[in-house]
């Protein structure tokens, strides 16, 4: 079966994202790159492409010529990745959703609420397929602890621990160059959150994921560590989730010693999970009065929902990638099906996720500016 | 030199922490054991006094007439371990205290901050010394974190993450007779914080003890998860120290997997560290943008608060009774100098510490009451 | 650039490894797979072909016929990957060296030390590259760890501990249809070493490839520990370097728990290292008299060599598949220079480092033939 | 009860295992150190003592006088435990024995296999109890490894792995005025054997103790990696045991980064068990086929072997001297019994392994000398 045709609205020359993405729709050979409004000026954006090995005539200078175009050509981009800078998410999404062209969206959905709800609007008005890349939930053991919690492994869940420190930002690197750290802490293309939406949401998402619960109210104090910084660089936020479970969620990213540490820890009255994505081919399985089982990707114990998302033996250890990856070929496994209109089930971030990310990132920025106190999301 | 004669109050058969106490006073053989007012009955105290090898004269009903007649003998003890629950400590203490005895004292200091600051002024009336058992700031790792902090390895700290999680009481076994969790869930004897006042405490300790911050405000979010108890077994802090750093307190008896987990994580401008009781013997220090090293006690890099509170080589693993038993032997240097009027500097929790304990119990027991709102402390 | 036209001899349905290589080959997105001889029959080779995305009359029904025409044809293929069992990896290779095809070949190198010399003659004859998957070599941190060992950073090595134990075959799986246990275990397919081939020369390569070191002698015992099984399934060996450096190597397929542990610890008089594949984005550094030091893929510490075989930021696990993806890459670098005759420096290993894997089988074969006597190489 | 009577040979300032046999006989209470020939003089013997609170008429010049004087006293000793270096052992243990005195003496028995032979007759021909401090032995997790094997858990055994490296003679320290480097690396004092007696015999003992297999042969490569030195520092041995099964042992004191690493893992057809010296609280049972699992001190899984040698509850880590302890709280269990003429199943080591050891030790020096052949034992 031939590659789906897919385009990309950012990801140049510098940036991180742009060619995570490339890779994981690589992986699996489901996709293939075609297409690409690469850069913010034109020249930049034929440069990018050249390197990539576009054709001159799909390196577009920005996504509006691109999805005008892509959308009367006859092998068009079928799906686009966009991954800008959150403040371009709504705008660039919008002109490939209303000409029916999927989009698979970098996270967080926007950098506004309001942005926000017009994207979500825009996806549900479009029949094309709206995609968010919280990759970690395409981790295998992820995918096995959700389902282990929804089967009752757990029993009824009480406390979740969630965590994402990172160390990048314990200098004020954005003010010495660092094109990552510019934009990540500047409020007009991140939004008003910085830890908090960077990474804070790919936790709140995460234990979304894997436990099913729905926060009710959460109490939020963000901090800017470094000076002149400004957007918070660490997050502390306790949780109460509807039906009486309670959290606390830590996002920073001035923590020494973490480079990628997002780990998160259920319980319930029947047992525990703690999972680690620096070490994702392990899965601790607590069941209470029990020794602890350490699980592994397509190990011993492994479901089918940790075998599918899995490509090569135990022992053999799968990474980011390929998690992300999964992202990927799920949402491929969507785009075959919809050409004959079929909307299989599916484990893939909607739009409506995204909303939920940013309603979470807007709860604590108020909450946070209120000393605190709870808010209802 | 003879050992210090050493009376115990509290600790007869079904106890835990007695039976540590007695492990830890002869770990280095600087104490002798030699009369005890050990349970609530005369007759039990005396069942359990036999057992122990001590004289039958010397096995007390109860600790009034222990400390009036030890008093008065030749040969009488000089100090006691009072390792009753909660809320005898104080006029257990009391008693020994104003006949110039010292006091070893478990932890919290008492079951109200009533009898807190009684117990405070108790001491400082007195010419014993009051020693109370946090015994976590024994542990040499901990002893060279602390160090660390002090000479400025961390910089200046920002963010203080420190947790206490447990599994022992995930189900109500209160209910079934274990005799350890009726008195710790019950609030005539524990006071008004469960696992807050438990272990909760402990964690508040160590991070303060560590990072040598005073605590600002704090907001707490107490919960009973278990049908029927009358005590939090749950417990989510947000702190905020004097001087800007902030942090979070998680201690749990309900998160199954975990049997002891006391773990710290301290994060500066210029590092990070971090330490885990099960795992005492390691310590990592991560000073920002160089490897992760893992210190060991008595190891490599080991300084000499490390190394004086380690008895054996480096690799043959020390544990918590020998951290425990740093605190007797420090008391026991405090002890002798005092036969001098010395009063030696030392590291020893004091009574001070026990007050500022129960302080905290009651902020977090105050705070969640009032929806966990600021309180300060 | 247009990647490169890669064909592929071995790899259809039930195969582990082809799978492999072509992830691997399409995670950069350097070849791209254009015609095969996947299975041993020409209907299967054309069904295997035909979900892979293959035309259909690039699917030959042997390695002989698709040399043939694909050097015939205008933009025939350009590289192989030869993923077949042991035993017909040199005819394989023969048919496509000799027309001037680049050969990436599946280790061991051959079944047979005759054979293995013909192979070796074969590539030095040719002006085509042949690179062995010894892929465990191309991770970063084994990388680094080849890189530091040289530049001296452990000073005179005297002591190297490697191992690689897996438990697959721990039942006699061979006898109740498990295709990949079937060959494995049969001297026809496999040659004369059954874990000792399979395995055990990729720990033997692995130790080579960080330490430098060149084996001067060994003596095996090797063991069938499953009843009927016809070649070995744990090895034994000590080894002797050149120089004085002693070691010993581990291989086994019975240990219960261990999924795909290769682990190399090796030691010089100034520090040592220690590396596992299974949790791979680490690497322990130990000089002598400082702390342990945990260096990580492309993190602190990181040095030129982990960096350029990285992808992705610290903290972002890299795994299996970017580490033999890194043996596709730089195969992609010397195919790319060799179309205008260049031969840079690489890292890549050779057909005589498949004939020194080899010539080791037959050294732990012989010794152990002869009670484990020590054994020249 | 009245503790036991105590003496100590050896032990004297500098000295490290004495002060660790002090400790572990005080941790249960069981034991009071009453006499001492603690050093090589008079002088220094009486200052040892006096440091340790003895009196000064039992503070002896030798362990004659000591043995004579103290039989004949009515409160003599009861038990000594013998701490000198090896080749002192047989001539001291020799006194007491034969005046009916229990002793405790540390490992390994004797420098000479002639003297091995005749501690053995001396131990035979008296009442007294003989007992080895192969201390290891006591861990609970190892107590809870032997009978796990021992009931089957593990099916037939088939690979034991065990290893034991230190770092601490990585250079040549004994040149420099390190008296614990000096007999230990001394023939006289210590024997034929290097590093394989001083912790080989260890690692050999452990092995034998969890699983109960018997050696048949061995082949040793010794080597003395630091210039100068008289002893082997680095150990290399292949080990066949009646039955079958087949193993490794790696013995090390120049492995920089392993401080006291002694790590034993056992597989048989049903599954496979690991254990850490390091991080002795741990226990891995990986049933084949299934998840691994965590077991640890007193935990949930823990058998009646493992809570019996346990003080406190899991997760409250005991360490190397809580192990020690329990080898000297069973020998006091012995020496009650004695009294009454019982002779109570136990664990302990007896003269019995300790003339195994020395057997493995001279097994392993003949087979070096002989380019490691095959040697029985």
């Amino acid at each position: 079966m031939a590659p789906i045709r897919l385009g990309m609205v950012g990801g140049g020359n510098d940036a991180f994202i742009g060619g995570v993405h490339r890779i994981a729709s690589r992986i699996d050979g489901r996709f293939q790159l075609v297409a690409g409004a690469l850069s913010s000026t034109p020249e930049k954006s034929k440069a990018s492409g050249a390197a990539l090995g576009l054709a001159a005539d799909r390196c577009y200078g920005d996504f509006v010529e691109m999805a005008q175009r892509e959308a009367r050509l006859k092998n068009g981009v079928e799906a686009v990745a966009i991954v800008t800078p959150n403040h371009v998410h709504y705008a660039a999404a919008r002109e490939f959703l209303k000409r029916g062209i999927h989009v698979i969206c970098d996270k967080p959905l926007t950098s506004t609420l309001a942005d926000a709800k017009k994207l979500v609007a825009a996806a549900e008005k479009s029949d094309a397929l709206f995609v968010l890349t919280h990759n970690y939930t395409g981790y295998p053991m992820v995918r096995q602890a959700r389902a282990m919690v929804a089967e009752g492994a757990l029993g009824k869940l009480r406390v979740v621990q969630v965590e994402y420190p990172q160390d990048w930002l314990t200098d004020a690197v954005e003010q010495t160059g660092a094109k990552q750290a510019e934009w990540r802490t500047d409020p007009a293309r991140s939004g008003a959150g910085g830890c908090v939406g960077d990474i804070g949401t790919h936790a709140y998402n995460l234990a979304g994921f894997v436990t099913g619960l729905t926060l009710d109210s959460l109490a939020a104090d963000l901090t800017s560590f470094v000076e002149g910084r400004r957007l918070d660089d660490n997050v502390h936020v306790m949780l109460r989730y509807k039906g009486g479970a309670k959290g606390m969620l830590w996002s920073s990213q001035v923590a020494p010693g973490n480079e990628n540490a997002l780990r998160l820890r259920v319980y319930g009255d029947k047992g525990g999970l703690e999972w680690s994505q620096e070490d994702p081919n392990y899965l601790w399985f607590t069941p209470h009065g029990e020794p602890k089982r350490l699980l592994t990707r397509n190990g011993a114990g492994a479901i089918a929902a940790n075998q599918t998302a899995s490509r090569i033996p135990p022992g053999h250890p799968e990474g980011y990638l390929e998690g992300f990856a999964n992202i990927y070929n799920e949402a491929a496994d969507l785009i075959v099906a919809a050409r004959d209109g079929g909307r299989p089930e599916h484990l893939l971030p909607t739009v409506q996720d995204g909303l939920a990310g940013v309603v979470f990132i807007d709860a604590c920025v108020r909450s946070s500016n209120r000393n605190a106190a709870w808010v209802s999301v």
